[in-house]
């Protein structure tokens, strides 16, 4: 019988169940993974957070006395990154007296992540670098509507659209690109709507997933396409922008090519879970 | 700041948040019910299962030392009873010590039901009367198949068809009824599929709520519907019936007209959750 403490949170509604493994112990396998992640069977998240101490985690070559985010999406598979994920990640590494804030630096497959706890309970990352690529590809939805979209590269691919009426686009099934060619891996898609200067309502379907609540390299691809195509009333430059997904609210500040995400992060639930037999 | 103890659980994926409140002094809100529910912000489940001690419940008139089973649907909303609820109840209540079994009756708005808890895990319900109505109503899915339905009464309204290829039967929108007068206030819908002696595959769409992964009083109608029917090789009168639901197995006992369910009842953890402000 295998009893894990977990720990269940969400930032914008993108949701996580949180393991603490400091010596890298537990081997969560695939299987595990998938069934914490089961919303019926299991607890339910979008994705794992396992916290172990970087020192004990081989790939990791920086800092040993970081903490490591082992990122897993819910089939079980490993995750360069996630940001909504790490701001949960951090909070509950201050919640659980494991890290002393208000600035963590986290270890993850993607390299060091900065990150601050601020005083009104979100917490701001350093995403990195974000890239605009010339050209657009063309994407069309399920309901048929056209777009003319941005390509994004935030360590992951993404195109974002800029459309009108963005709530009521057909998103229950994966929007075609072309060329093809353009994302041979897949691509995540945005489609973004000025709501006022530097403003904008971003509805995301990821790769792999579906429509989902937010995705945190998301909004920072959309505050950049933004950005670029002069969207929103701003003429490029440097600033904050805001992003209002289906499940909250996020700002992007965009200073050169270098991106900070800011939002919330909430800790639901601390409890004890006990897994079925392997 | 309110915290509250609190478990997870389910039965044939029918899944449950159950919290203690002895004196019955928590009050939960709808809105309240419907966080707690939420798979996202909250903790996720189909419904709430609230363990009250049925003396400090008004409208409880029976024996006062019984658990009374507040039962909440996901959106708030009170029901009074909930065949796979009753038993992820009773696990909770001999898990946690708050009962003594293998015999357990637990008062819900439904009257007395009488739970019994197997040696091989499972729980058995006492379900009470299961009435097959004359004639047939017409159900149509919304792929365009239409079959003939037979009405079972389990105190809340069923229509049962009797279908093959159920697995590839499209239930993502509410199939159609006629008369629709038949089921003014909506009804569960079920579709079987024999797969041997007193043996039957069996999708549900619940009134309100869609496609699920497995409704109790669904399966007893199924295994009503199948024995008036001569369904599934046996010829009537009274015996055991497996349903195979996508959430997993159940077994339906009928003897005259009264049914028995009997199933798989998991708690998967345990914790403390962190309400909301008010």
């Amino acid at each position: 019988m295998r009893r894990w403490r977990f720990s269940k949170g969400h930032g914008t509604q993108n949701d996580f169940v949180v393991l603490l493994d400091r010596e890298n112990v537990l081997d969560p396998s695939d299987e595990d993974v998938r069934w914490l992640c089961d919303r019926r069977a299991g607890i339910g998240g979008d994705g794992l957070l396992r916290a172990v101490m970087a020192r004990h985690v081989p790939e990791w070559d920086g800092d040993p006395g970081l903490w490591f985010m082992d990122y897993r999406n819910a089939d079980g598979s490993v995750a360069q990154m996630c940001g909504n994920g790490v701001r949960v990640f951090v909070r509950y590494l201050l919640d659980q007296g494991l890290a002393t804030g208000p600035t963590v630096d986290v270890a993850t497959r993607a390299g060091l992540k900065p990150a601050t706890a601020l005083p009104d309970g979100r917490v701001r990352v350093g995403m990195g670098r974000v890239a605009v690529a010339p050209g657009t590809v063309r994407v069309t939805t399920a309901g048929g509507s056209a777009y003319d979209a941005t390509s994004v590269d935030v360590g992951n691919p993404h195109a974002v659209s800029v459309v009108t009426g963005v709530g009521s686009l057909d998103l229950t099934r994966e929007p075609r690109w072309e060329p093809a060619e353009a994302f041979g891996e897949g691509v995540n898609l945005e489609f973004v709507e000025p709501l006022g200067e530097r403003h904008v309502a971003m509805r995301v379907h990821e790769r792999g997933v579906g429509e989902t609540r937010s995705c945190g390299t998301g909004t920072v691809a959309a505050a950049a396409a933004a950005r670029a195509l002069g969207v929103g009333g701003a003429s490029g430059g440097d600033g904050v922008w805001t992003v209002d997904v289906p499940g909250g609210r996020v700002e992007v500040e965009l200073v050169g090519d270098e991106a900070h995400l800011t939002g919330p992060a909430v800790l639901v639930a601390h409890g004890e879970v006990t897994l079925p037999p392997r």
